[in-house]
C-alpha cells in the first residue's frame, strides 16, 4: 500500500491501517522515516483534533484500572477513545508496560476503543517523538479522546505534558508526610490531581490526601491557562467506579474554557515548536554516531583519555572537522 | 599578561594568577575562550593531580561548616586545600551560594586554603564545564585537595560526580521514613555518606539514620571500584568537630586503594572522555543560536506553530540546510 492510500485509510477510520501507520512512524529505518514524514503531512491536512489527555502515576497506583473505567465511561457516551503509552522503562527492558491488551480486557474489546502498547525504543527522546506522531495519527483517524499514559519517573512526565492538552496526575492515598514525594515541578504541570482508591478502608486516607494536595495546589501561583479553581484535586475509585464522571466533567469544562480563551491553540502551537526544535537537536547530535564523525570522535576520545589532549581542545578540533566535512 | 606567563604563574602557585585564570575560563567571550584553551593545555602539561572530593548536600545540612572544619583539619596537616562550588541555583539568581568568603571565615584566612565562589552562568551545563576547568587550574597550582561543593538537586550531583575522584553525600539526621528521600541514583554515586549533626539532642537520630543508610548501602551491588566495606556511612559533627578525622582517613584509604588498583586512572580517563563528548554536543547545538541558523529556526518554527508544516518535515528541512550551509 502506498503512503497516500495508507493516509486515506487512516482518515477513513480503518483500525488496521492505523495500527500499520503507527508501526511505520515507530520504525527507525531511513526509508520508513521518509514515508512516515509524507504520511504525517498528509494526515495533518485532514485538520482533525482530539482531546489529548496525559495521565501519569507511579506503578501500583491503579492506572490501568482507571484508564479502563474512564475509557468505558467515554465509549458509553458514544465517544471514540484511543489509549497510547509512553514507557520510559521500555528503553531498558525492550518490552512494554502495557505488555498485551489483556491488561484492559473490557476496553480492548470495545469497538469504539483502540489500545496501543508502547514502542520499544532505545531512548526516551525517541519514544516521546514517535508517541507524538502516534497521537497525530489517532486524531486523524477520528478519535475524540486520546489518553496518553506514562509511569511517573520525572522525565517522561515532562515529555507527556508536551504531548497533551490536559495533564492528569494519579496518586494513591498516603500519609501526610509523603506529600513531599511529588516533586514541585510535577505538581506545577498537573491540571487535575486524582487520588485513587477512595474506597473501603482507604477512603479516609484518600480524602485526607486529596485535601492535602488541594491545599498544596492552592499555594502554587495561578497560571494564565487556568480558570478559577484550577488546578484541582479530586478523589476517585477506579475499582468502585466512583468519581470518574465528576473527573470527566472537570476535564471537559477545563478544555472548553481553554478553547474559548485561546489557550488551547496557544499550547498546541508551543508544543509543535517544541517538537520541531527537539527533532532538530536530536538530528544534529545523531551526526556524531555516523562515520566519519563517529571514527573521529573515537580517535579524539582516546587522545583525551590518554591525557594527550585536553577535552576542550579535542572538542574544538572535532567541531571544526564537522563544520568542514558536511557536504 | 600573556597566556604563557599566566600559566607559569599559576604553576608557581601564585594565588592572584590562579584567580585570574579561573575568571578567564569562566568568560564566554570568544577571544577569552581561545586564550583559556591555550592556558589549559599549558597547565595540563605540568602533570599535577590533586585529590578531588565532590561534596553534596541539601541546604541546611551544614555543608559550609563541614567544609570549613574539614579544610582546617587538612591545612593543619600542611595540605593545600582549594574549595570550589558548582551551584545550579546561580543560573536563576545570577548569584552564588557561596556568596562571599565570610561564610567560611576561618578557612578563607588560612594561607594554605583557596576558596572560590561559584560562577554565575546561564545554564548548568556551562557551570559544570567551567568548574571542571577551574579544578584543573587548582591542580596545576599545586593544591593537594580540591573540594567541589554542590547543593543536592539531582542533576548537579551527577555533574559533580563526573568531576571528582571521590563523591561524598552529606545528610542530616532524619526519621526512618525519610530514607526514601534520597534517590537511588544518588545513593549509587556516593562513595561515602556522612550523617552530620551527630551532637547534642540529634545524636541518637544521627546514629539511627547512619545505621539505616549503612543498611541501604549494603543492599546496593558492590562496584568494581570499591574495596570491601565501601560505600560506607559515618556520623560526623561539623559543629563539635568530631568524626571528621575518621572520615578523612576513610577518604585517604579509599583513594589509595583505587590508585593501587588502577581505578583512579580509569575514572579520570572516563571523565575526560565524558567532558570531551559534552563539549562537542554543546558546541554542535550552539550552532542553532547563531544566524543564519537562528533566523531559519525562527521561520520554520513559525510555520510549525501555524500548522503549515509538521514538526518532523520542518526539522528535516532545517537539518538539510545546516548540512549545506556550513563552510
Amino acid at each position: 500500500m502506498d503512503v497516500s492510500d495508507l493516509a486515506r485509510s487512516v482518515i477513513a477510520g480503518d483500525r488496521r491501517a492505523l495500527a500499520r501507520a503507527i508501526t511505520l512512524v515507530e520504525s527507525r529505518r531511513d526509508d520508513h522515516r521518509a514515508a512516515a514524514r509524507s504520511l504525517l503531512a498528509e494526515v495533518q491536512a485532514a485538520g482533525r483534533q482530539a482531546l489529548r489527555i496525559g495521565l501519569s502515576g507511579t506503578p501500583g497506583v491503579g492506572k490501568s484500572t482507571l484508564i479502563e473505567s474512564l475509557g468505558l465511561l467515554l465509549t458509553a457516551q458514544g465517544l471514540r477513545v484511543a489509549v497510547l503509552a509512553v514507557d520510559p522503562s521500555s528503553a531498558r527492558s525492550g518490552g512494554s508496560i502495557l505488555g498485551d491488551k489483556t491488561r484492559m480486557e473490557r476496553l480492548s474489546r470495545d469497538p469504539l476503543a483502540f489500545i496501543r502498547p508502547s514502542p520499544s525504543q532505545t531512548q526516551l527522546g525517541g519514544v516521546a517523538r514517535r508517541s507524538r506522531e502516534a497521537v497525530a495519527l489517532c486524531e486523524a483517524a477520528g478519535f475524540d479522546v486520546v489518553l496518553i499514559e506514562t509511569v511517573g519517573v520525572g522525565q517522561s512526565e515532562t515529555m507527556v505534558a508536551e504531548l497533551c492538552d490536559i495533564f492528569v496526575l494519579l496518586l494513591a492515598p498516603a500519609g501526610g508526610d509523603e506529600l513531599q514525594g511529588v516533586k514541585r515541578g510535577i505538581m506545577e504541570m498537573a491540571d487535575l490531581i486524582l487520588v485513587n482508591k477512595a474506597d473501603g478502608d482507604l477512603k479516609p486516607a484518600a480524602l485526607r490526601t486529596c485535601a492535602d494536595y488541594a491545599g498544596a495546589l492552592h499555594l502554587l501561583r495561578r497560571r494564565p491557562q487556568d480558570p478559577p479553581g484550577f488546578p484541582k484535586a479530586l478523589t476517585v475509585s477506579a475499582l468502585a467506579d466512583t468519581g470518574l464522571a465528576e473527573a470527566w466533567t472537570e476535564i471537559r469544562n477545563l478544555a472548553a474554557w481553554r478553547q474559548d480563551h485561546g489557550h488551547w491553540a496557544n499550547r498546541r502551537a508551543g508544543q509543535a515548536r517544541h517538537w520541531f526544535s527537539e527533532e532538530v537537536r536530536q538530528g544534529l547530535l545523531a551526526e556524531l554516531n555516523h562515520d566519519p564523525a563517529r571514527a573521529r570522535m573515537e580517535n579524539l576520545g582516546q587522545a583525551v583519555a590518554a591525557g594527550r589532549m585536553t577535552p576542550d581542545a579535542a572538542a574544538a578540533e572535532m567541531l571544526a572537522a564537522l563544520a568542514h566535512s558536511t557536504p
